[in-house]
């Protein structure tokens, strides 16, 4: 038998454009004509703004930063660079698709959804992740999954986007 | 061909006792021994404390009043008997199973979340419930279900306990 080093960290991870493929092709068959996409900050706004456009039907696109409405918000402040959140349209009786990049233990999943019933009372709110690591630590589930994968608990999975807006899925340190 | 009566509105709703038996028998093999099981009034409270008898493990057993925190208590204000929370352990850090009767749009479920993170940063909340009808409103999804039915969106469904404490489920007009 030869040696063989071990995988390096994030071997495993799906490719982003294909992801998004995917992701896109499952919601085409669920997701109403009219909804809204709201994306989190950085990644899923990303991602909603592909989405409008690959999917059919009149999708108004919004942006959450759930920076302040994180229960850790106290331990791990705010980042440099938070953005401001901006719903370009009327949350109360929408039809809300809630996009993120990935989905690990459900908590910026609830901060967004509090965050959007600051707004108003949307009539629904789905979920759609690019990448679902499991993990959950709230009863938090999405309606649409680009892909699922295996993490180890010391990484993070990113969604970074080149100069050319193809986007790419990469680990670093956990806490850095 | 005879002719026949249409089916009385609840003729296929399981029986409530042996939903109960069935969620117990799945929350057994997944439920952490020190979890806090927390019912919400007035059917999960019941569920809450049935379950920490039929379970191995030592589960502290709290109450959740949800009524002041659904996002839509301006509108059906608070019911008559509405009863105070109580919680009888430190919820910081505790693994929680959250406990309720019939899962529907997940509204009360987001509710109880919120109520239960103003006492407190859970290490993780689970969802347990009887009945899962379906029709959610919410990306919420239970980890441990008894039963699932469909059920006409003009009916609510019903947990009662009899004075023998048997529990029974049944339906009624929706809005009643």
């Amino acid at each position: 038998m030869s040696a063989r080093a071990p995988d390096p960290p994030g071997e495993h991870l799906p490719d982003a454009e294909a992801a998004l493929a995917a992701l896109a092709d499952r919601m085409r068959s669920g997701v109403a004509h009219d909804a809204a996409f709201v994306g989190i900050y950085s990644g899923g706004a990303w991602l909603a703004d592909r989405l409008a456009k690959l999917l059919p039907g009149n999708h108004p696109v919004g942006h959450l930063d759930v920076s302040f409405y994180r229960d850790d918000y106290a331990k791990k402040g705010l980042k440099a660079g938070a953005r401001r959140s901006a719903l370009p349209f009327d949350v109360a009786g929408s039809r809300i698709v809630l996009i993120d990049d990935v989905l690990y233990t459900g908590r910026s999943t609830r901060a967004a959804i509090n965050e959007l019933f600051d707004y108003g009372r949307p009539a629904s709110i789905e979920l759609a992740v690019l990448v679902d690591r499991g993990g959950r630590e709230l009863p938090i589930e999405p309606a649409y999954t680009g892909a699922r994968v295996a993490c180890a608990r010391t990484l993070n999975i990113v969604l970074t986007r080149g100069d050319d807006g193809r986007l790419a899925l990469s680990v670093e340190p956990a806490g850095a």
